[in-house]
């Protein structure tokens, strides 16, 4: 844990070392934003992710530059953030939101075996529809082969995360101006087929639950 | 606009250097993930944005060291990401998700005048909540000289995108899966009263407006 990277130090009260929390913010994302260092600039880019026990991975073309930095194990941060609620406090300068963040830093190591990699397609599916791996069809070793896909451990990382309501100065709380929370929820709309599909294609019990769940 | 940074160039096909998108995208947006260097280490965190014209806007802390070097000018990777959809091929390979994504990079100059600090807080209350900065309390100057606010030109800048069908291979097609889009929305669940709210405090029109239009 580098304390001086993530600033938990400051917002000690926020900071907390909690891997059963980094994994649940991995688990509930859809997308990381992954930062490296590309001839002396930062560069952040969002990238689909997902986890394979205590390890995050992240995958991509074996044409991008990005990946091909990754799998060269360049030190990178990956950071996934989940917002929560906003937080509307009297005052302008009070205003927040509720969020829960995962900073990751190290360098990424690449999955070389095909197997391995066929296993982390698969993770990468169920990530973001659960019960579709097992009903799409698997990676082919040409498409694996193309695929880079970087695993990093979560291991120098740091969780922080705001919950609760507006923190107003005692001289706020007189004005007349409403203050609370204002949840946001992420849904899923109806399924739009695509278009070359069999009419009578039913929608699968896991993406119809997916709709009703979120 | 540095081609090399971004990738724009292998993605050419879902490059566009595109002022209003790029405008579009931070405008929906509730947060960035902020890149920079960090002894020698790339860092991102992620941070509520706002925009004035043709400048993105940061806020935090004057104590936050993040904040410190962004003020200090260093070298900035700005990433605000919003997905739209899951993709859902008939191949694993092939799943994908449709998104938005801009990418600034430059340093940012921090906001040194009183006025020009408590317009910009109005813009981050107005990101969030369109109405709210007419009714909080507006900053004052002991909270916005505790505020560090950066602006960063949209000048080098990327936008990419992804939208519409899966596209899998010719001989996929006749696989009997589902396939195609699953639309993301984000909503807004039922604000929650700050607990020593009065209890007949109205929600305002413009809480209301933003529960119904999401």
């Amino acid at each position: 844990m580098s304390i001086k990277r993530t600033e938990v130090r400051r917002l000690a009260q926020r900071g907390s070392i909690d891997r059963n929390t980094a994994y649940e913010i991995i688990d509930q994302a859809m997308v990381a934003h992954v930062g490296i260092i590309d001839e002396g600039f930062p560069v952040v880019i969002p990238m689909l992710c997902a986890r394979d026990g205590d390890h995050l991975l992240l995958h991509g073309s074996s044409r991008s530059r990005l990946m091909r930095n990754l799998a060269d194990g360049c030190e990178a941060c990956v950071t996934v953030t989940l917002i929560d609620s906003l937080v509307l406090a009297r005052s302008a300068f009070n205003h927040s939101a509720n969020y829960r963040s995962l900073v990751v830093f190290g360098p990424t190591r690449p999955l070389r075996k095909l197997e391995d990699k066929r296993a982390a397609l698969d993770k990468f599916v169920e990530q973001l529809i659960p019960g579709r791996s097992k009903d799409a069809r698997p990676g082919n070793a040409g498409e694996l082969k193309a695929t880079l896909i970087v695993a990093m451990p979560i291991d120098e990382f740091s969780v922080k995360s705001r919950s609760g309501p507006p923190e107003d100065k005692r001289s706020d709380m007189d004005l007349s101006v409403w203050a609370g929370e204002l949840p946001i929820r992420t849904r899923f709309g109806s399924p739009v087929p695509a278009p070359e599909l069999e009419p009578d294609t039913p929608v699968p019990d896991y993406i119809n639950r997916m709709i009703r769940r979120r």
